[in-house]
């Protein structure tokens, strides 16, 4: 959820203005998946200035962005109206079609996954030529003369332009590994092969921690409140 | 500034959900004019979730409403996709022939001016049917069917359906009329009839004052700050 | 998630404004708790330009609060700064020995469960006088003179001085308890007596009913799409 | 306006990514001054996700700060608080005898000016070591065992670590001068020497022209409608 949400967030756009230098603010910027990633990214973008769509399959994370204030529709819609469009949704082909309906000079990236959620296939077959512009973009001009300018040659953008996560976020990645790790090497005998949800202490513990050492002091429930709480 | 952008801002909002206990989350709602009143409603209006249309006249204003983030467009445009549509522009006539682009259902009040905004003959002209549905909103039915709800019949939705400003921003600009006052009185003999801005130094007392009763600190300029700002 | 985040959020502020018509803007606003409720209420407060601080006893909530950019603190610490205290944590005494640490003019409000979150029975032990000031609004004068309000007798602040949630979002309450009691209706033979969750298809069946009523279209997932989701 | 608040906040935080690669959400960040600059960084770090403390010497910008929300305070309280400081003030030792207060860790830049606004002196005075970690980072070690980081030298972070302002935003700064030139070339004849503000009509110009390449439409005044205007 940190990492995700707050990781990908701030380094997709870090990584997007590394490639470009361009100005989000006034910018309309499609974010494809309302997931953790999307979430993030579609907060700090709009936090930045831009003009946040969404784009969504699931009908409750596409209300979640709703009534965040987003403006959300399909793609098919969206495409013409962007300046940019990110994926982070898990999938493939997600940009595949609306390549046809971008406009001159939209940016295309990817933050969600293998350089598989952008069509590269049909954009290549689209596209009369091609050029690298300037370190991360890559130029391609359509047949009609529009311009769409690939980022990253569709891979992971925070990780290719920009230094990926920062560490402020990883440290908590790391630390649920190690005690997931942990937990195995004390718990295994009493584990059959299978996949386990780790448990919610581990991810207590590390939050406690990061608080401590970020120096945020959080309330304690006295006998009482721990006595109501466990009466429901 | 105060009372109008933090004033009307919230006062509007106020009002529009006491007039009618809408969800704003979610909701598409066009502020038409982007000057103080539009900025705070604008802002406050996005900050309760909902997505913001801005219209504007004025370039440059379009231009800063852009670069915040939300969606300009002319209210032409604006009208099909509005849930709620609020003028603060201080001009007549705002809201006219977009009364028939407007979808069913659509709300319209008016923050900034005389009940002049939107045009009321028009709205009534068009209309087959009207009624009180709701203390503050009374609905048009359209010879097309479709129904609109004007709030406040007009006139300023903050005062009539809400308690006006908060004192907390009332007492700016009061302070600065009995300030304005104080200082014609002492220095009528040197001024002749005619239009004068009020000196800075009163604005800045009032600000020191309702900062001191906040509890808020701030920074002096030391000698050597306050001779290099001088030199320039 | 919609009725908490989205209802109470904004009818909680409607609840507060209508009691106080304070300005929200420049205050100093407690949450006390960062559940769905706590979530709610504290990004609205911020849209309306509150300083918004949480306190939490869970440390996953709390740094989930720090990383969305709000202060976070113990209550002992926060309630001095205070100009507003709401508790929304399902818990009683929340706001307790706290007390005596707020200062003078701050107000009180319960927006999370009964009137047991804030410990009344302490608050009167600790005044000299009390009276109602306004609708809505007691004035507590404790022994040293400092004044605090409490709202709605520490109750439901938003069923109490404000209208309760917007039919907009109690609408998809409804029409899940509605399909709850169809679906039990449906397949009761094949349930034991016990406690179930729902089935998320309930859930996306009334998404997908929102949206649509909202006039929002969403992507489907093609075939490939669907083929490649279901290999992971 | 455009320049230094769009350009300057978005910037300001890419050089800072890009010399730090920290993780702004959860970060309290301290902006030392609240003019466009101030503006625009404080509300982009928002944005962001950070926490962010404004401090001010202008009383009526410090209640401006206040009243969008941002915790606001001097320097010397805000100082042990910080996580990040960055000056935009265009004054001089601006973080002077505050460098004494920072915290273990604290980062430091500026974005405002010269290389003036942070006493670079007494921080070398104050320091038992220094030595580059990074690019753009230098970390000072003071007798006590602290460390502070030191960004770009304490010159401008956004021209230093960063690209400068993005093209889209200098455009229109480029265009002011332009304009600017063909005014005087064309009224020079009519032209005391001394200092001139521009006439609005550029302004406007330019914004008009910037809409249009952003494919935003905007409404305009009919004749009824500058009739009522002009009647004031």
């Amino acid at each position: 959820m940190f990492d995700n949400r707050y990781g990908t967030g701030q380094s997709t756009l870090d990584g997007l203005l590394r490639a470009t230098n361009i100005l989000l603010a006034g910018k309309t910027l499609v974010v494809c998946g309302y997931g953790w990633c999307g979430k993030g990214l579609a907060s700090r973008a709009k936090g930045m200035g831009a003009h946040v769509i969404v784009t969504e399959v699931d009908p409750i994370k596409a209300l979640e962005a709703v009534m965040e204030g987003f403006a959300v529709m399909s793609l098919e819609k969206a495409a013409p109206r962007a300046d940019i469009v990110i994926t982070v949704t898990g999938n493939l082909n997600v940009v595949n079609r609306h390549l046809r309906r971008l406009k001159d000079g939209c940016i295309l990236a990817n933050s969600g996954h293998y350089n598989a959620e952008i069509n590269l296939a049909l954009l290549e077959e689209l596209s009369a030529k091609r050029r690298v512009v300037r370190e991360f973009v890559e130029e391609f001009t359509l047949a009609d003369g529009r311009k769409l300018y690939l980022l990253a040659e569709g891979r992971l953008l925070n990780l290719v332009a920009g230094e990926g996560h920062p560490a402020a976020v990883m440290d908590m990645s790391f630390a649920n590994q190690a005690l997931a790790v942990e937990w195995v090497a004390k718990n295994h005998q009493m584990l059959a092969p299978a996949v386990y949800v780790l448990p919610r202490e581990i991810d207590e513990e590390i939050a406690r921690l990061k608080l401590k050492a970020m120096g945020v002091s959080i309330d304690q429930l006295d006998e009482e409140q721990q006595a109501y709480l466990a009466s429901w």
